[in-house]
């Protein structure tokens, strides 16, 4: 946890008191004192500190923190997601990993390949995805929550619901291993947003991907070697970001 | 696993007996039958395929394979590893995802901030990390098999090993939330190899870093949030490999 996150109607005149995870971490692993000052986010907020001005070392922890928040919230990052429902164990941990990365929207979306029994899972309630969506946050030092958009049903999600929003992104980007593209083709450098599509296990279908193709979808590969969902989410954001925004040196 | 590793001394004449998680996996996943081709590989040997030609589809699964091995085993990795020992948990999954993107040598190292306890954690046993390395191939396609070596002490490894290899690679990078050099400086396109160096949670102390600058190694920051490390291994993998081989559209 390298910012402690807090929400607004915490907030009384300057001060927040903590009594949660949040103490035990700035008691425990912080080993922080009064008069310690610690980096304070306010959730969808800007950004500052906090100086402790008392704090209860001994269970139940207690902090009470004066704060300061100067700093503008980060901008909204430049990747969408569209992410075929993952294995539940396997989403909370994207979850936090995308979000750390940074991530304006993540649409979990239903695929062939999508295991039924996924959908009855409780990561899908949003008080269970928030928790790891703040983890991220909190490792990334950022306040902006992503959204979590859940379509149960892939053809009204493709067909009516995406022809609704691909108007905002510069690139769209189904990852396939047989895809003919590769990223640095269709990935513009310092410009506009990118939409990003990862299937599940086993790949999307040949519908799903024509279906994405309709839609003015780009279908790259990231090479061949075959990659866990988990681990294709990063390296893609990783390799789009590379190539995105890091100025390559003059060749 | 989308592919059968086997050992060269598994393979009798042209025939492979499967009577493990390998024979599970061909029974219950793949569903295959007797004439179904399936993808072999010999550890770190050559990639082919491999027929069934008789199949136990109950408990104890059995499953003879008759083995043509065509293909030469993959080019090795162009990105070796320096890592500083994570938790145990962390370690596993970086090992497999890691090789999975793969990776030619891992150093695990000593650092400041490595809890002694690590040390004594049972996937340092070579029988126990090889289970992952595994995973990683069998994941990707690939047989071979990273090296894994072991520094238990950071001096010795720094001062007296380092300027063994060094000369191997085209790149060095030190991985730091406060390097002053970006990726796209360091990585020459298409060029040499690299050597890659991450720190534990909270960073490589000052000293470390140091000792590596005074070993040519650059010292980069990948950007201004915060990863874990298991999230930064993929991340700082994926980005340099994006912006060593993947040609940028012209700018």
């Amino acid at each position: 946890m390298n910012i402690i996150l807090v929400q607004a109607k915490e907030i009384q005149g300057n001060c927040v008191h903590l009594c949660d995870h949040r103490a035990e971490h700035i008691v425990k692993v912080l080993r922080a004192d009064v008069g310690t000052r610690v980096k304070v986010g306010c959730i969808d907020g800007p950004l500052g500190t906090g100086d402790i001005v008392s704090i209860n070392k001994k269970y139940p922890f207690q902090v009470e923190l004066k704060v300061d928040l100067f700093d503008n919230q980060r901008p909204e990052a430049h990747l969408d997601l569209i992410l075929a429902l993952p294995r539940p164990i396997m989403l909370k941990r994207i979850l936090s990993q995308v979000t750390a990365l940074g991530v304006g929207t993540i649409h979990l979306v239903n695929a062939k390949r999508v295991e039924k029994s996924f959908w009855g899972a409780s990561i899908l309630e949003p008080m269970e995805y928030r928790k790891h969506l703040l983890q991220g946050l909190e490792q990334a030092v950022d306040s902006r929550v992503p959204r979590v958009v859940i379509h149960e049903k892939f053809k009204p999600f493709i067909e009516d619901f995406l022809p609704t929003i691909i108007r905002d992104y510069a690139s769209r980007i189904c990852a396939h291993p047989t895809g003919d593209m590769k990223l640095g083709e269709v990935i513009t450098p310092k410009k506009g947003r990118v939409l990003l599509a990862i299937g599940p296990e086993g790949g999307w279908v040949d519908y799903e991907v024509e279906k994405f193709q309709d839609q003015q979808f780009s279908c790259c590969t990231i090479g061949d070697r075959i990659l866990k969902v988990d681990t294709a989410v990063i390296a893609l954001h990783s390799q789009i970001t590379a190539l995105r925004d890091i100025l390559p040196i003059e060749m």
